[in-house]
């Protein structure tokens, strides 16, 4: 299979935010569009929990990407004025370093050798990817649900490293209802007889704990309204009640059955558990001890934080804070807040919602 | 332990709503004050999912009940007018035949051969307890959460059993997130190697399953702007992070913690399981066709529907959906919506602002 993946590797220890250190870690990544002569056109997108670097298709991997009409010719993200980057998170498993990747030093899979993960990781280490394709500042930062917190780290700790940001369905920090969801969600993994502390066997994942963990989330990524016009009390007509009368039987189990199918095997268990965890940690008011401090750090011309009524995961009120934070520090900033039903996953499926938002946002940049 | 529990046992077959029967079952219930002449004060209370039929403490048996603040002399149920009585839902486990109980037809212990259980059975086992204690017809059906639906069950198919229903933080039927929650529940206990597909050992229950699914449960039973008041991102005191890095680190995670560690041993996996999967079949809709020709079907002089704006289990476009309902076949209905910030729970827990709509209820009626 063709791919437009590319990596680097950066030589040397890699010093972890919360202690520890990777020995030269590699960074997968993909871009669209052309670096312009003045190297002030590029736009750099962090991503969720799960998606790898191909945002979108091109001539060299035609395979859709996770946000395929938002990146392109003529879309929201335009490439054909802007060098678009998206970077596969440090600790994911689609060609960076993580969990799931030989130590050098031991020669071993790190497993949970791995030091703890913090999202300034994965800030840092894309801000090397950044660097190492020659810009020194980004046109603007995208990011989205924990891409948002990632973009907040680069831009605390980097308050130069990009003129823009975008956050999207994010927040300046997790709420216990998020954490305790995601917390549930590796305890699911864990509690799975197969994951061995870490020590899974190849080809035996811990896959119960996953179908479970990826159910949950479901739940939490859609919201009650979008179920109820889509499914209300529908009979599966798919799934067939073999084991036992608990087995599937309304339309809703049948599909969260199939996405729990979808989703496993195509993740490595440590590895989500490392970048769940890293989303639980973030805190923005760590950076001068209040939120307000937090923002005082950045230096953006120009912010945008879209957000969705339904989402019950990354909810409203911290679309406003968020928006209300980066105005007190940033006089152009502007809050779309979208009357989605489709929850926090609207912002991969309600595209006609989300794409004029965000063509308004760059079609107001200065050229 | 002194009792006030009284059990009664049906001798004979006792028929299915979905198919097949129980032999000769037993029902659990207590009851506080006196019938009188008439036997016209009779209040029932049909439980949510896990509670006993002991509401509330007595002389008998001073342990608080479940509902100790609402039920007693000179409380919103004023035991010194009314005559209450609580069942153990048929298909629980304490005191009531249910998966756990042993089938006297075969010596064995039920579990999985006990037949499909709905709400319509609990509501008609509970309707041979208050025949058998010489009501005719009951004063008033309060039916909190699960109790709710399973008295709206009586109600539908015994339109004269009652004159009066209080829904408490309950629905017409279940909408998809809520059964998607439940089944999900189900499904960490089915999980579990130690269910053994409902046969597991004496003492060595499917605890983790348990324990997953009653976090999972505390999630959806409180509300994500509770936790942000009482928890923020506060770290766990009280638990030390022993196994690994994913172990508890925020205080909602110990909160969650603790809550697993009381109920499960409490609850019987099978009797859980049975409960839970009647919830989401139960269907108002079901009696005429829609949820008009259900209500249509009903006999109520009074009706009161009580419901909270944060509870996303039985949210609180389903309890305008109740009042509505019952608005239109019964004029003498009211509704409260309650500012609660405490979810589905706020009526175990915020008696401040449960007691004084349920006094007004009954303080209204006729002597």
């Amino acid at each position: 299979m063709s791919t437009a993946r590319r990596v680097v590797t950066f030589e040397g220890p890699f010093r972890m935010h919360r202690g520890g250190f990777i020995e030269s870690p590699t960074l997968a990544y993909e871009t669209w569009g052309e670096l312009n002569a003045a190297r002030d056109n590029a736009v750099l997108i962090f991503t969720g929990l799960s998606p790898s670097a191909h945002a979108t298709s091109c001539a060299e991997d035609p395979t859709p990407g996770w946000w395929e009409d938002m990146i392109g010719s003529g879309l929201p993200i335009d490439t054909d004025r802007f060098f678009v980057i998206c970077v596969n998170s440090l600790g994911s498993c689609f060609g960076s370093t993580g969990p799931a990747s030989v130590n050098p030093d031991t020669g071993e899979v790190y497993r949970l050798s791995f030091p703890v993960l913090t999202l300034e990781d994965v800030a840092e280490s894309a801000w090397l990817v950044v660097k190492h394709l020659g810009i020194d500042c980004l046109h603007t930062v995208v990011g989205c649900s924990m891409g948002g917190m990632t973009g907040l780290a680069l831009c605390v700790r980097h308050p130069d490293s990009t003129r823009a940001f975008i956050s999207i369905s994010s927040a300046t920090r997790a709420m216990p209802f998020s954490i305790a969801v995601r917390s549930l969600q590796r305890e699911m993994i864990r509690s799975d007889p197969k994951w061995k502390k870490g020590n899974y066997k190849a080809g035996k994942p811990p896959i119960t704990g996953q179908r479970l963990a990826r159910k949950l989330g479901m739940i939490t990524y859609r919201s009650a309204e979008e179920w109820v016009q889509r499914f209300g009390r529908e009979r599966s007509t798919t799934h067939a009640r073999l084991e036992d009368q608990f087995a599937v039987e309304f339309a809703v189990e049948s599909y969260l059955e199939n996405h729990a199918n979808k989703f496993t095997g195509a993740f490595d268990p440590n590895c989500y558990l490392y970048l769940s965890h890293a989303s639980d940690l973030f805190d923005l008011a760590e950076y001068g001890g209040s939120l307000r401090a937090g923002f005082k750090r950045l230096n953006l011309e120009r912010a945008q934080v879209i957000g969705v009524r339904t989402d019950i995961l990354f909810p409203i009120e911290q679309q406003r804070e968020l928006a209300d934070g980066f105005a007190s520090v940033c006089a152009d900033t502007r809050f779309d807040e979208l009357d989605c039903i489709r929850g926090h996953d609207s912002f991969l499926v309600e595209m006609d919602a989300f794409r004029p938002v965000i063509c308004e946002f760059f079609d107001a940049c200065p050229p």
